[in-house]
């Protein structure tokens, strides 16, 4: 038995995010698995560090699967890449101690969510942007996304409606950046729920258009009501960057 | 009348190139004519600072066009954008004296041509770089590239075998950087001939490869015979960056 840890690249546009549902294969984890099966010669399973939406980049995802028998790591990374379509991509992979799981044992993750805030988006990366089309106030949006920063109960934040676990979470940092008409907001923490950044994106987006306050973040965290947050921002501004590991 | 200067930029994947072919609008020049006949009322003719093929994009696509009617610059810029698909957008419009013509008046024109060595592309970019997927001697490239710089005729690497015109040009600068597995060429020169910017990445990749001298140039250029010169390297690793007026 042997366990291999990938780290992936794609564009998510034409894909239902990373987890395969049932039988349909348009998701990325069942392009890869349908690949590496057929160069196993058997069905095979990967674990995602997490699901990715549907549309939702990556640059950095990691999955890890367990085969029972040998394999050169480099031949894998060749194989799959060759057959793979052009929008997902291998970038490495590795052996590992059989007992890694690339959820389980993910310590942290990095998002970048992308807004255009001029009229059109730059031809060349356009997937990768949301289209806003209208200024932010990005001073505001950094005194709202210090409010969020830490450890929090994210309830309001959680796109899972019927979630029953715990839904405190830290983060770490957001740091928003702008250049020219591009914001672009880098959120790195423990884990995320679901919808999560999109939902913080849109939250922070509201504060940068001057219809929510800076402030008004603390009582947001405290009613723990999906409801009073902001919208959802687009899948396609997301990218998933980086899965830290101890 | 009025003459109007635009700067444009696309992503030249699903066209047929620059220049506008009888009926077919498939082309860049085509569409943007398109949207800004219906916002003048009438047919207008947009007249580029030169054609790029089929596939090849533009960061920095230079066209002019005359109306008989005073519009607001950065109401066209609003209106055209809002109507061309997401792979075309202008980036400026500003009024230029109705004797300037974006190709008679160009002085200067720069090209990148990107390669991915690697053996596959990065998802997000792999629209705009070729993917050769072999190793090249950059160091021997740059050699080549050297003799090309300057004032030569380049009918060797002219991809009309028609062409009754003048076949020399002036290239100021041939520059090669590698940044992992891509290396990029940036080619600035006068003008360029049909498809020269294609042949010259091919014949430098050529020399890369190792199936070609870097001396070998001087001879190629002497020749003056395209069939001696390299393969015409594909559309989608070109893009035209800039057109340099007075």
């Amino acid at each position: 038995m042997k366990n291999y840890k990938m780290v992936l690249q794609y564009e998510g546009t034409r894909y239902g995010g990373w987890q395969k549902q049932g039988n349909t294969d348009n998701t990325i984890q069942g392009r890869v698995e349908q690949v590496l099966g057929r160069m196993i010669g058997g069905p095979v399973t990967i674990h995602g560090s997490g699901r990715t939406d549907a549309g939702v980049h990556a640059e950095g995802q990691v999955a890890n699967f367990i085969v029972d028998r040998s394999l050169k790591p480099e031949e894998i990374t060749e194989y799959v890449n060759r057959y793979l379509p052009d929008d997902i991509r291998v970038l490495n992979t590795e052996e590992v101690p059989l007992q890694f799981h690339s959820r389980l044992n993910a310590k942290g993750k990095k998002y970048i969510y992308r807004i255009e805030t001029g009229a059109k988006k730059d031809v060349f990366v356009r997937r990768l942007q949301y289209g806003l089309g209208r200024e932010l106030d990005v001073e505001a949006m950094r005194q709202a996304a210090a409010f969020l920063c830490g450890t929090h109960d994210f309830k309001s934040f959680c796109g899972n409606k019927k979630m029953k676990k715990s839904t405190v979470r830290t983060i770490e940092r957001i740091s928003i950046y702008q250049d020219k008409t591009l914001v672009v907001l880098n959120i790195a923490g423990d884990g995320f729920l679901q919808q999560m950044i999109r939902i913080i994106a849109g939250t922070l987006i509201e504060v940068g258009l001057g219809t929510r306050s800076p402030d008004s973040l603390t009582d947001l965290l405290a009613v723990k009501d999906r409801q009073m947050a902001g919208y959802t921002a687009p899948a396609g501004g997301l990218c998933l960057a980086a899965v830290f590991y101890e």
